[in-house]
């Protein structure tokens, strides 16, 4: 395999730009001008503004169900125009393309990087120049496009050092005397709390999660507790998550990105 | 004709997924790890949550609307994982795959089934296997891509009897003295009260539609009444509609979906 | 160059039919019927109902990144079905296909019409004919899928005077003593105020914005200020823009369309 001399076809867009300006719209037409015929998937554009964190989790919920070469190209970029470096990273799976911010922090927390690179080629730029603003249509996107045309990382840009690429803190997660405390990394739209503990940290048959004073029992799916119950099961991309069957969680609680949760063995409650 | 054995190439998606997690994006990988080349169009995720008929009208009002063969893969599956069945159904027209919730009965009453199967073969599942919260990723994304690139119906699972198909229950539609009583079924985002009476009965050139203790005059278009002005028509997917030249129904009456309506020939008022 | 006889294989699209509807799923349904292999990208469908000067101002940003011979699709149609002309219009980038309503005003004003016809040819409609309510799907569509697909304009209609086109009124835009008054034209989803003034207009190393009873200082990036500070630059369509560094200018200063404002050398105030 090689993947940083990819031949993807496929090339992801996920960004804060919301749906209501034309700015994703300008971003596909960069990546037409460089080639209309690569197939261009919207994972989100409803990152909250300047949300770096969310991003990061959102992309890392994403890029493992993609085609091996697939180029993901993620823009929620305060520092735009700043010094802050435009990268892109070569990961087993494809190549990660945007700001070092942050952004592909729980990404690589699943795959490591292997190799990344600084940006710094204008050749591969839209008109060889970048508004001071808007690096996602007039670097990301077509140097995006370029990667999955299959130009190699090596010719974008110069090579970066891979420690030096930026982190995001984690959310507390440790073992405790019962199981593990751990957070709420994420809400989706059905109210599902999606923690950061891994589905296979349950190691009982019987297991709940504790979320304020409330005990939660652990189940495969929303079908397995009555319509309105709370339960907690291993959600579709591994975490733990608590959800109602037929409602939000979200709301029932008032939880939100950070509040604390326990994993315990029924038993020991 | 062949319906049952399609190479069309086109697959459409329909869900309540929303557009700030990345759900679809993750069914739309799984759709480019089949069949990077197949045109994934989306009709709509923003179905209400776990709204079974709303998507039922949805679905109905798009698909007539598609080259022959296109794969409809629409996902509002409040009993994921539990025993309701993930099915495919051909139709004249292409082929509907979902679960038998009753997601199809809208366009079932439109185009009868001509077979129908129970998505049983893992072979044609992402990685042959299926999480129990997101069958659209695992089960219902990779078999319509499979199913789009030309892949038969008797090939993805086992032959289901089509009575058994789930319906919903209709809502209220009767013949009365004066004409037809019905009810709005949808609103769109024009706030324009979609009825569930098509446009064939109107039989007299002077009609029109009662909605509590209003009396709307039936149009050709919009522009036919002044600004602010109520009117109906014959939307453009065949239904009687009420609408207001450049404002919204919805608003001005507070209308729901289920409320009444009656189309009569004016000259009965 | 023969920007006329076009083989462009991008389509994009722009309504205010929003995204809860499949009003836009049945549009590119009567597209993948003409040509499924064009490429259709979205530029936005969140134009508030029937704001025809909004959708002008969005095409105009967009359409400058798309490669040569590009289809734009716009429906923003308030007067569908009465006497408003359906048209395409040729301008060197591409093709503009709409309703005769002023939408292609902003675009107009940048690139100037070479030709353009009304769309009176039902050969290119969907199936020869067309609701009364909805030209998006049975006109404009399939008549920019054949454009896309190299139909030339002078099949799908019949010519037009270029000065009978319907154009907007402009916002208001002056020399002054100091420099130039100008009008906020839009605000973007991060609350930036974007001005009707060109960033060539500035021609001072400092310069400054004044809106209401506030001086803006002219910067090159948004983290040129502090976090929490106002700035003004030239943003990345060229437009001179009013924001704060990490923060809403819309909601700093409950700012609107149409608000004036003064660009002027810093030395002055």
């Amino acid at each position: 395999m090689q993947p940083i001399a990819t031949q993807a076809s496929c090339l992801t867009l996920l960004t804060d730009f919301g749906d209501r300006d034309v700015y994703v719209g300008a971003m596909k037409g960069a990546i037409a001008c460089v080639n209309p015929s690569l197939s261009v998937i919207d994972l989100t554009h409803h990152i909250p503004p300047q949300d770096v964190a969310t991003a990061s989790f959102q992309l890392a919920t994403a890029y493992r169900y993609f085609p091996p070469g697939t180029v993901h190209v993620a823009v929620v970029d305060p520092g735009v125009g700043t010094a802050r470096r435009a990268i892109a990273i070569a990961i087993s799976e494809g190549i990660l393309v945007g700001p070092d911010n942050g952004l592909f922090s729980d990404v690589l927390n699943r795959s490591p990087a292997i190799a990344a690179v600084e940006l710094d080629n204008p050749d591969f730029w839209r008109d060889r120049s970048a508004s001071p603003t808007f690096h996602g249509r007039d670097i990301f996107a077509p140097v995006g496009a370029h990667l999955a045309s299959g130009v190699v990382l090596a010719q974008v840009g110069s090579a970066i050092v891979l420690p030096t690429l930026q982190r995001l803190p984690e959310l507390p997660r440790e073992r405790t005397e019962w199981g593990w405390l751990g957070s709420i990394q994420a809400i989706d739209r059905f109210g599902n709390l999606i923690t950061n503990l891994a589905g296979t940290l349950v190691t009982s048959e019987k297991w709940e999660v504790a979320i304020g004073d409330r005990c939660v029992p652990g189940c495969m799916t929303y079908g397995d507790r009555p319509s309105g119950e709370f339960l907690a099961l291993a959600g579709s991309d591994g975490w733990i998550e608590i959800a109602v069957n037929g409602g939000s969680a979200r709301d029932r609680l008032q939880a939100k990105r950070g509040d604390r949760v326990e994993l315990r063995d029924s038993r020991s409650s």
